[in-house]
């Protein structure tokens, strides 16, 4: 390793870190490799390599090299730091580096840091039974998956906010910056308070390769590339090349610089500066994919090639020259040199590994719930809105709802633990009381229109669902709480993260040192139902749909039927834990129903049975009418003022759903009613016609093993939509109250001839309703004014 | 409207075009506001004011500016040009042009181009039975709905491919500007060859503020905004103000600037000069939102502000205040100079107005289907495996594909009308084949190391599933062909891409003039149950569940068993019209089950019972043993032939699901089969173990109607997983043969008491397996090497 100038580091210094570099790269072969003989102390045989040779080679070595520099800064510093491994394929890296510093035999006693620890490490890896070839959950120091990529600037950000003593570095691949997400994601430095965040370091590293293709930025000119980087608000440092001891010191020089750079724009905004919206350093790393690996392999290049990606070496096994190459690879980093003969790093490799706490892998930061604080949130009845008499007052829910927020927001304004997160929505979601407690975050100039922006805002909107989402989970995984307000159909833009995310939460389940964090909730609000305004592109209600694949003891879904409800469920869920809170709600006015206790109270049940909206007192339903959703509530309400005007004598069970779980079999869902309470509710005989605020078949796919399914008749969004009145939305799809009592009617052949008259008036309706509004462009008086408490209609 | 140097319009050129904006101005105006007196012949007065106020005002003087300057060069240089409104909320501006250039009463010729077309213009929009406040299917000339955000980019540089004499003019929201889709879509120009493709040219429209806030962009600094732009590859003209005149001439000469750029770009590459990717250029505008609208209103500043956004005057039909503001902004635009007393436009308005087909809402690459050719898709049985017996062989099933794949590149390589996208996993998708009939497109520096690299080539490759997603359908919608094969468990990442495509080709079914374009084909592999060496974050089938709730009429689902199903359902889909085909095959090595002809029959009906696999010949079954997917089908055929080994008496029958949609109801879908036909496949009271690709819960949501549904068993992926052996994912989620066994002895109460010794042997294969494959970390050899023809297992 020959020294070039400039020096920034002593002999000793590079020896070091180089030492530690080699010897993860020495670590990270092992895992993709090695089942036996993990310190080579006898000679490589085909008994030692794995069967399957599972694992990603390429990105290893670069994200070696940063961790063992960042130790080195990190110690010096005495810094508090994370990292994010956007090239999180890289697991082995990762792993090794944590195993080097000691955090993961800390988290995984059954693997200490000695020869055996070493042949478990590498045994584990990809390997039945034990820890995914990605970064993951299992990965100490991590709030990162490796697998789906594209959030690590904004998960990087979302780890800064509100952590003004924390640095997060975040290594960003070549091939993840091609992504969307990441592509926005740089303009999180637009959010970033120099005064009440942290810092975010990002490190793009370019090693020129994905899977099968050249990356599109490592082959950019470098001026073009100059010019995105700044365009992106960075002031960038280059550091590239092959010469590993060059390559030291050009990296632990532009780290010290950058960090030099990060302390200087935090003491001057901290000092009172407020000249704008700081230009953040940043690394440009360019180096070989598979860096030290094989240069050929059966006469193909493949060190600095896209051969390099996953396991250079195919064929150990039954190829000797290929198991001569591998012996040759692990050999070239002198393991000798590294690990004593009991396996345990040299002395001098750890020179510049930080102390507890403060090792990457240890960082508190990284597993948030050990940071974490209940969230204060206020008594919610003090929210309620007075109710005298069901139906007969209305109010906006998510606007009620915004007071508690911003009380919420209040409570936490020195701790700073709260943030609501939204694409340009939380006024047109009618939250903004919220903003008398926090402004919308904003670091650019202002203008004197504008309004609520303030630069240390806790209220963060952009128009990008991917960084609201990777903020937040960036957030919560570092132990804070918040809340993501998104219209219903483009929350559907985040699927495959709130997907990542809840993997993330089910696997961190079951293991015993991640500790709890606080649950993503999700505010669905402007609804399918009412995007009437805007028309069909704004209409879906398929994210329920979604997020109840995924794994039950971690998803929740609530349908608050009105406003005390939807305050009933904010308490329920704003301070629960590993959890996705599903919260599909209104924002225009909505009937009252319940009173604040009902309303806790049928919240805590989650689906009840409203005695004073039926006809069955004393005695057995002939019907029962079932709404789950604001809309289907009200529908089904005007469906049972009808029922009870014209057809006094049936006797009607009226149910309304507000958890959405509790029709899951309780075997299926922690929270799914057991089979005799949902047949208390549901009956076992009789017709069940059921409102639903989604696609109508969810709510089949929920109850098929149930033993009234077989007379469940259920109405919902049937993706029949256009710019219209909210009611011609419902009678588009068949779920308005005029439908609902035909289905009661077509369902029940007791009534048969006396309902006939009956029937043919609540068509008549619809082709009246169809005209009408056709002519006046609004709904008819009838709907507009009906109300339970004085029905009209 | 005072000129100021430098003057690029003559007099009478300003004049025209100013005309034309104004009147479009006036007429989105109108449609937002009116019901009646449209040309303002009589003082306004409430009633002629719509009761529901719908509509984005703010961006539309924007939009209505560049098409009229768009028509102007059209026009003068008989381009051939569509535009892309990435501001798809302005739908009023969009509306309002093409209603002036005579291409909407062509198309709709109810709304003719006078006074009475004008009154039914204002009144449909937004209106119950009339027209989206969005650019939508209904807008002529329009490929890009309005409503989500994000995809212009992606989907100008999707029209742009293989059109080498056409325009595609992209105008960028400073909104749209903020999302993840459209920051990677800017990385379009890399794939752009200037030889075989069109032009792309961005105008990224800075007004200011999005629904509530400033937009990110708008408030950069100039050279940090220049910055980012040079950065995205494009050199950038800068036009703005708030004087129409200066505006109009600064625009204009932007405009021709620009085209001349191009013009020489294309010419230079054309005439051989390969130099290396351009620069394109392209124009940011700055102009105010809403701009010519109500400066004030209630004393608050509108115009240039967020205020803008929608209905700047919310109060008109009962603030007389409101009314007269709107008054005197109609009359702003002096429409007595822009209409005559018929309501038609003025001669001199319509001076710059393209004719014909080039008018941008005739053009006919914004209604695809007119310019639309078959594709030649070869017969796929030239590429039929041999299957001398069921399960004997095991084949590829997408490396056979890519053969067919390479046969429709080659036939098309005159034509250039297909293309295959993909983020960077052609290769990894086993579709190489395709490589030998054309390259990965790349319009960048080439090293000696790249492979199938070719600046013509018609595979896409980038590391966007975004970019991918919306280049098909720009692709598509332009009247090409194309396949977009992804992991199957990424394609989430476009999960509400597909929802905007499937709604647009739902409502673009209903219009007559739309022609029918090419259905937009999935490739889903390195599926879910292969992902065992990818790990957790890999494993998601739910897309399926997703695309299914959309329009029956626009969705098909297969799930071929093996490598000549997939063939026959590729015959089946590339050359449809109007769907959206999702196929889920694995490119892992697979049993062959059916040889061509038995397996072109097997797709034709979409499920089949496969005689020769059961025991059920010549008698009732008494179980049916139902498999849809190939890991499914292997797993039901092993399943079947332990059954047929350790229980030989035991009616079997084996029923296969190759088109998932044909289980739903005939009401339900087009595809679905009778009940009589279902019952016939299922029976009406045997016991169905049915093993699925993807979430079980799904075949319960198809068939909850069925007769037999009460005995259906099914299993599936259940959200169990990590890096493993594939056999191990089976078992994982409870899928394997031997669990499959022990369903069918758990569901038929007949074999309770002979069938206890085989449960146990199954059972304890299970527990074999959990042991073997966690030492040995590869399957059981019983595993590994069963085969139907040869069972041992």
């Amino acid at each position: 390793m020959a020294r070039t100038a400039p020096r920034h580091l002593t002999d000793d210094e590079l020896a070091t870190v180089d030492r530690y570099w080699r010897a993860a790269n020495y670590l990270a072969v092992g895992q993709i490799y090695l089942t036996g003989n993990p310190l080579l102390t006898e000679p490589l045989r085909p008994e030692h390599v794995k069967p399957r040779l599972l694992g990603h080679w390429g990105t290893s070595p670069g994200l070696n090299l940063v961790y063992a520099h960042l130790n080195r800064v990190i110690r010096a510093r005495d810094l508090d730091a994370i990292h994010i491994t956007g090239p999180g394929h890289g697991g082995p890296a990762t792993l090794a580096c944590c195993w080097l510093d000691g955090s993961y035999s800390d988290v995984h006693p059954d693997i200490p840091r000695d020869g055996e620890g070493m042949r478990r490490l590498f045994r584990q890896f990809s390997f039945p039974g034990g820890v995914p070839s990605h970064v993951a959950p299992q990965t100490p120091g991590s709030i990162h998956e490796g697998g789906e990529l594209g959030y690590s600037l904004s998960h990087a950000y979302g780890a800064a906010f509100d952590n003004p003593g924390l640095l997060v570095a975040a290594i960003v691949g070549d091939g993840e910056a091609e992504t969307g997400p990441l592509a926005t994601g740089w303009h999180g430095n637009k959010f970033l308070d120099p005064v009440h965040d942290g810092a975010v370091l990002p490190v793009l590293h370019l090693n020129g390769y994905k899977i099968a293709n050249p990356a599109v930025l490592a082959r950019l000119d470098d001026g073009e590339l100059d010019h995105l980087l700044r365009g992106y608000g960075h002031e960038p440092r280059y550091v590239g090349g092959d010469d590993p001891a060059a390559v030291h010191d050009a990296l632990a020089a532009a780290l010290d610089d950058c960090l030099d750079r990060i302390a200087q724009i935090q003491r001057a905004a901290r000092g009172g500066d407020s000249s704008g919206r700081p230009r953040w350093p940043m690394i440009v790393l360019r180096t070989p994919k598979g860096w030290t690996g094989p240069a050929e392999v059966d006469g193909k290049p493949v060190e600095n090639t896209w051969r390099a990606h996953q396991v250079p070496l195919s064929r150990v096994r039954d190829n000797p020259e290929h198991l001569a190459q591998l012996e040759a690879w692990l050999r070239s980093y002198r393991p000798e040199e590294l690990f004593d003969e009991r396996g345990r790093p040299v002395a001098g490799l750890l020179g510049q590994v930080p102390h507890g706490d403060r090792r990457l892998g240890s960082n508190p930061h990284a597993n948030g719930g050990r940071l974490l604080r209940a969230l204060p949130v206020p008594d919610v009845r003090r929210y309620a809105v007075e109710v005298p008499e069901p139906g007969g007052t209305l109010h906006e829910p998510t606007k009620i709802l915004g007071e508690v927020l911003r009380d919420v927001m209040d409570a936490t304004a020195d701790r700073r633990d709260f943030r609501l997160f939204g694409p340009d929505e939380t006024a047109s979601n009618r939250l903004s009381a919220v903003f008398r407690a926090s402004g919308k975050n904003w670091q650019e100039h202002r203008l004197a229109t504008d309004e609520d922006l303030s630069r240390d805002g806790r209220v963060v909107e952009m128009l990008s669902e991917h960084n609201c989402q990777g903020w937040l989970e960036g957030y919560l995984l570092t132990g804070r709480h918040g809340l993501f307000a998104s219209y219903e159909a483009f929350i559907h833009i985040v699927t495959s993260m709130a997907n990542q995310h809840a993997k993330w939460l089910q696997v961190s389940r079951e293991l015993p040192w991640r500790m709890p964090v606080s649950s993503l909730n999700y505010l669905l609000t402007s609804h399918v139902w009412r995007q009437d305004h805007n028309g069909f592109s704004h209409q879906d209600p398929g994210f329920i749909d979604h997020i109840v694949n995924k794994d039950p003891a971690t998803i929740r879904v609530y349908l608050p039927p009105d406003t005390n409800c939807l305050l009933a469920v904010a308490a329920e869920t704003l301070d629960t834990r590993d959890l996705i809170n599903v919260v599909a709600a209104g924002k225009q006015p909505t009937f009252d129903w319940l009173g604040i206790e009902d309303a806790v109270n049928h919240v805590e049940r989650g689906v009840s049975v409203w005695d004073w909206a039926g006809t069955d007192t004393g005695r057995e339903p002939q019907v029962v009418l079932a709404a789950a959703g604001d809309v289907p509530t009200m529908e089904i309400m005007a469906a049972a003022s009808l029922l009870r005007a014209h057809l006094p004598d049936l006797a009607v069970r009226v149910v309304n759903v507000v958890d959405l779980m509790r029709l899951m079999p309780r075997e299926s869902h922690p929270r799914g009613l057991s089979d005799a309470s949902f047949d208390a509710l549901f009956t076992t005989s009789a017709p069940v016609i059921f409102a639903y605020h989604g696609y109508p078949w969810l709510i089949h796919r929920l109850t098929y093993s149930r033993h009234n399914h077989g007379n469940l008749h259920v109405r919902g969004y049937k993706e029949r939509g256009t710019t219209t009145t909210p009611f011609d939305m419902v009678v588009l799809n068949d779920m308005d109250r005029y439908r609902l009592v035909m289905d009661v009617i077509d369902r029940t052949p007791s009534l048969a001839s006396r309902a006939i008259a009956v029937r043919q008036a609540m068509e008549e309706k619809r082709n009246k309703h169809r005209a009408y509004v056709r002519e006046h462009g609004e709904d008819m008086p009838e709907v507009r004014d009906w109300s339970w408490a004085n029905p009209l209609g």
